[in-house]
């Protein structure tokens, strides 16, 4: 089935408001978004000491909330960047059709469904069922990303015809850190699952590195 | 009483600001069902397993959260549906009035509790009280959402003069599919409620067929 | 201190972008009411049942749950009612400053905070207290919307200078009516809770007066 | 690295939509920070009373609720604060680059992260250890909005040219408040806990001190 931007009902105001339908897919993916970052916290739970004893036992309590805590900042960092490469893409995509509606969707399912394998991390994160868990759904968020922006940009479907081959193949290339990262970890996580955890750092240069190197190279136009 | 677009304060602005009353609605509707969508989340509860025991017990007890696991993507891509269709009859609904609102406020009622049958369904999806409530609440927020649009559109009240009537009625039957599949589910549940819950997989083909049947048949202008 | 509506940081911008300032006030006002609405449902718990016993069981155990779905269905429109009129007034109001911001705030603290006393309802809804306590936050959101009201259109500081003293003063009259049901349901409340909650439901007469005789009353200008 | 507010993809459509962009980070912000605010109420739950001493126990018990209520107040004005001045410093802000999200991004992951410590603060109010912990919180969100602002005024990065310097610093001297009444309170909480609490209250005065010196002045062009 070709791809079918403006049909039925939505054709009938396409005239007038170009892109509110453009305009209010991003906004609800943005509140998704934003929803699903500013959750995590309430996998966060204060600790209950008896009266008397928090004095003492409060300072330990909030120790042992630690990996909970990394699992916070992991993820809010996981979420933002989901956000940043949704941002950038949308900043190209024009138009939309009901497949994109569609692929986004199941792009903002894995994003709603972050919470729980971040959760999963903060409680069992010595565990390598949950290291695996939580670099899985990453892997897929990833995948849906890319597939949004397979389908928007093959044969400029959805994007301004302006846009250059090199800058579709550069967007393609950021997002592939993620898709380096976590399977190396799932690997590392059959050794050691905290190191596992630790290996996510290995993000900052290799998405720095995919960053230059995209920028840099002389891709073919 | 007669419908009335712009009355009282809200004509005062009225001539300055066509839209901006309008977008707001859009905007506070959009909100609303995605943190429905995104709180569905909550409602998976990581496990809670003795000390030591979390690398053999884990992967089973994951196993165990499938039902709701389940439940978690069956009302996203339900309650996706339902803003595909809100997005869609809001492109082509121009004005609103203090009964839109109110039509509107009752449609994100039902949304908004969807996360409870939900939650519902993913603990007790084997007895078929919890089919019946999850399919009964749809069925409701279906209901809504067919009133919307009736009410928007009967005698083109807050649609553009030019929308087709078949434009109209095609809206009409594109949401139809879950007034057929769901009331069928009700009727399987009788004999199994497990059954029922795979039948809401019909859907896929229902949906598709009446978006086939409503834009392919030559309905009257 | 007068109002000042673009002084320092605020007046740089103000020449190219009027309203972006406003926008993102009413935004994040609808913002916060839209989270609040939706958060309602998270009071609803899903009945905890022994293995084995949900088919006998659950339906009792949800028929039980009818008072917290009372509370749920009534905050929603209590809610719902408070966007209306923020919607309405904000269609009004054109400029803003800080003390409008402070305002604002506390209004959007009252309509925060109501999902509590909605829980408090559901749960101990046949005690004075809990009606009591629902009754008076009700009124005080309605207090701060009314001084939004006034402080935003007396002397016409933040609305156009062609809003009518009419218009003015019929918002005012409208929002009157949770400020004759809610204080008689307090009374009420000292004879029966239960009968003090069925009194809510005056809202919709006493509602639709207020908003006739404001409509058809020859207001002096 | 210079900062580069329009490379790559992103400026593919710049020319067409200068500020689609920045607007939608805005957005993502204001929902981040509606949604963190909002979910303070989550910490408020309600006494769980055997059946039939609830007319008698439920007065007392929720005035033990004092401390999370005032927990709440006090947090829901501090992120409304920080919303005040993120929606002002945006106002002036008219370009981003990578950096400012980044930079941006971490004043969000502080704002999500203040339930907890909100949280903590309603549960152990009475022990140093939370009051310290909420009030580095506190600090921490400060200087990430301070960093944001320097970043974005230094050689008017990303402000318009003509955004004075004097407008600048007293952006920067409005948010000091935070900055004194916050570490002085730490001291404080060496003699008592619930006066450090209290002695947040000093907010009031020197904020509204704060403003009216850098406002008042003549700070050098």
């Amino acid at each position: 089935m070709p791809p079918s931007p403006t049909r039925g009902t939505e054709r009938a105001t396409h005239a007038a408001e170009p892109d509110l339908g453009l305009e209010r897919l991003v906004f609800f993916s943005d509140a998704v978004i934003a929803i699903a970052i500013t959750l995590l916290v309430i996998e966060l739970h204060v600790p209950e000491i008896a009266p008397g004893r928090a004095v003492e036992e409060l300072p330990g309590r909030l120790l042992e909330l630690a990996p909970q805590m990394r699992s916070f900042v992991i993820s809010f960092l996981v979420i933002g960047l989901q956000w940043f490469a949704h941002h950038r893409m949308f900043r190209a995509i024009v138009r939309y059709d009901r497949r994109l509606l569609w692929i986004n969707l199941l792009f903002l399912l894995g994003v709603a469904f972050l919470p729980f394998p971040t959760a999963l991390l903060g409680r069992y994160g010595d565990t390598q069922i949950a290291v695996l868990f939580y670099a899985l759904s990453v892997i897929a968020v990833t995948l849906m990303k890319l597939w949004l922006w397979w389908y928007a940009t093959s044969a400029h479907r959805l994007v301004e015809r302006s846009l250059s081959k090199h800058a579709i193949r550069r967007e393609l290339w950021r997002n592939v850190d993620t898709l380096i990262v976590f399977p190396v970890s799932i690997a590392i996580s059959f050794v050691s699952p905290s190191l596992a955890i630790y290996s996510w750092l290995l993000l900052v240069p290799v998405s720095w590195a995919a960053r230059r190197l995209s920028a840099s190279t002389g891709w073919p136009k």
